[in-house]
């Protein structure tokens, strides 16, 4: 069942309520001892079912609309060549690249992801392998199982598909993962690399990397440009704000706590959208103009789709490609890329085991 | 020798020639194989001697100026509370924090930031240790003096003064300080840790620390507020976006292959101003009521002074009063509190490694 809030259309407003419930004063005001985990806040978006909000659906797109940045093609092309890749490898040395995946409990949206990649996987001529734990596991058996993998010869990739259930200590399993295996890229050295200049990760997060992409291979120019992030999380927001920096975009993170949001996403001549809110984004947030890449996988209650539902993004994607120069769809347009990206890391990690250049 | 170019009264303009002669577009587009140190610039803001540019000198400040955020008196406080811990640990374990600088060269402004950081541990009690190498010394001999203090447990924090010269791999030497002793926190694991919602640094770095000290200890709200942070330094404008940001800031940062900055800048509550260039920026640049934390301290000629210079911020100090409604002075601003942040973070590493409460 999708919650009934995923169902609402949704309209974001800072409430101030929020804040007082989420962080108090004295929370914020005694850095000594200094704990930075205990100002972590979770970033909830408030929302508000409000119809008269409610974009009116463009069925048609007029003449001036923006190009659709088109991540399905851009993916298929960086996913041929990396088949070309195997093969060669293959040719070579009689081996491939392997990539597994570890699985805990049954989460609708990570077997969808699961499967994309699983496919993926297959499509480019990966070995792939799947650990699928009960949602009743301890950490010490996704520990196990990830260090099998560690151990294991032929995977030369290894993914923890977040999110974990709440119970698990994410950093802690993470940590247990091999650093020459992490193709998700978000081991905090990893993250610190991506960080500081003069340093190289060995591998950027998917989904920052996807975007990147889209943006290189659509011409956009990135040095000197305004580009703002809605959203930090650690595996999107992060690591895109880090690598749209080392491109030399001047870059904002605007995130649940930021005053008027929307003033500063006006400002971006691109924009990335991560807050994981459908629709977040309307026309108005919008400098004219702007390339919108649209991070969001949102599903929506729809009764006339095969399944039930169907995936909208963070963007009203109606309002958007009226005003924006370019846009990516959903689906179809960031995550195909975040796909070719892990294949690519993938690709990247086996030659580095194997010494095959 | 003050070089000339330190002399000047400058204004910082973005100069399109200075992007072609940094970086090609070809270098630009193409991310494959993915490099992001071939992408690194030298962040160097260009620079134009105009006297029409220069500000009136203002002797006396009206009353309606700033209030000045008073770094040396917020870092004595700091400091004496650790001296009250040294004599604790002193007494009960008969065992003081011990610090290690290692100083290649004999740079004027490094020596004068050792000097501080000497007298600052003999103030507090520290033991303090130095290794002077010329600045003909190898790698080697840099790594050589890390490993030893590394493994005596008389020194709980090192620090590598920087900038090292040109020919040395700042980032290699840096692997070799043990992650316990990195009391400056340039470590890429701890950079990771404080950029990673959910983990915690061993240190963070001691300017964006000492920064945010000032902020909560001049009660200025940070939570939602915009701020932005001028240059992007390793050691000082990163960490400080980072930890705005786990403050919930809304931040951005600018850096010289921003397109204009001064637009960027006049957003800002909260305004760090850490390039590196004196009187960059100017009263235009602020949006009234700012706070403005000046980091820069750019020596530039005076016959009239002691030692025939002296220090001024990266901040038009007499335009600022001016406009913002609270302004770090240079000196006395950041700088001590730097220092203090250096005590703090060395005393912690002394408390974990001793196990002292």
């Amino acid at each position: 069942m999708i919650p009934v809030r995923m169902m609402r259309k949704m309209v974001w407003e800072r409430s101030m309520n929020k804040l007082s419930r989420g962080l108090s004063s004295s929370q914020i005001r005694k850095p000594r001892p200094p704990s930075l985990v205990s100002l972590d806040l979770i970033d909830e978006w408030s929302s508000t079912f409000t119809h008269s909000h409610s974009p009116p659906i463009q069925k048609s797109i007029n003449s001036d609309s923006a190009r659709i940045i088109d991540g399905r093609s851009a993916a298929e092309e960086i996913k041929s060549s990396i088949a070309v890749e195997v093969s060669r490898m293959k040719e070579s040395i009689g081996k491939v690249p392997g990539l597994a995946v570890i699985m805990v409990g049954q989460r609708r949206d990570s077997l969808a992801y699961v499967r994309n990649k699983i496919m993926a996987s297959h499509e480019v001529g990966f070995r792939f392998s799947i650990a699928e734990l009960p949602e009743s596991c301890t950490e010490d058996d996704v520990c196990d199982a990830l260090s099998n993998y560690n151990k294991d010869a032929s995977i030369h990739g290894i993914l923890v598909q977040l999110p974990l259930p709440q119970h698990f200590d994410e950093g802690k399993i993470l940590n247990v993962l091999s650093l020459e295996k992490d193709v998700d890229g978000f081991h905090p050295l990893n993250i610190g690399n991506l960080a500081i200049q003069g340093r190289e990760p060995l591998f950027i997060p998917c989904t920052a990397k996807g975007c990147i992409e889209l943006l290189l291979s659509s011409d956009v120019e990135i040095v000197g440009k305004r580009a703002v992030v809605i959203g930090r999380s650690n595996i999107v927001g992060l690591p895109t704000f880090l690598l749209l920096q080392r491109h030399h975009a001047t870059v904002s993170i605007v995130h649940a706590y930021s005053e008027n949001p929307e003033i500063i996403t006006r400002e971006a001549d691109i924009l990335v959208a991560a807050a994981g809110v459908p629709n977040l984004v309307r026309g108005s947030w919008l400098k004219p103009g702007a390339v919108v890449l649209d991070v969001g996988i949102n599903p929506i209650e729809d009764p006339e789709s095969e399944h039930g539902y169907r995936l909208i993004g963070d963007v009203c994607f109606e309002e958007a490609v009226r005003i924006a120069s370019a846009v990516t769809p959903v689906p179809g347009g960031v995550g195909p890329m975040t796909v070719a990206m892990l294949l690519l890391n993938t690709l990247e990690a086996a030659k580095r085991a194997l010494c095959f250049t």
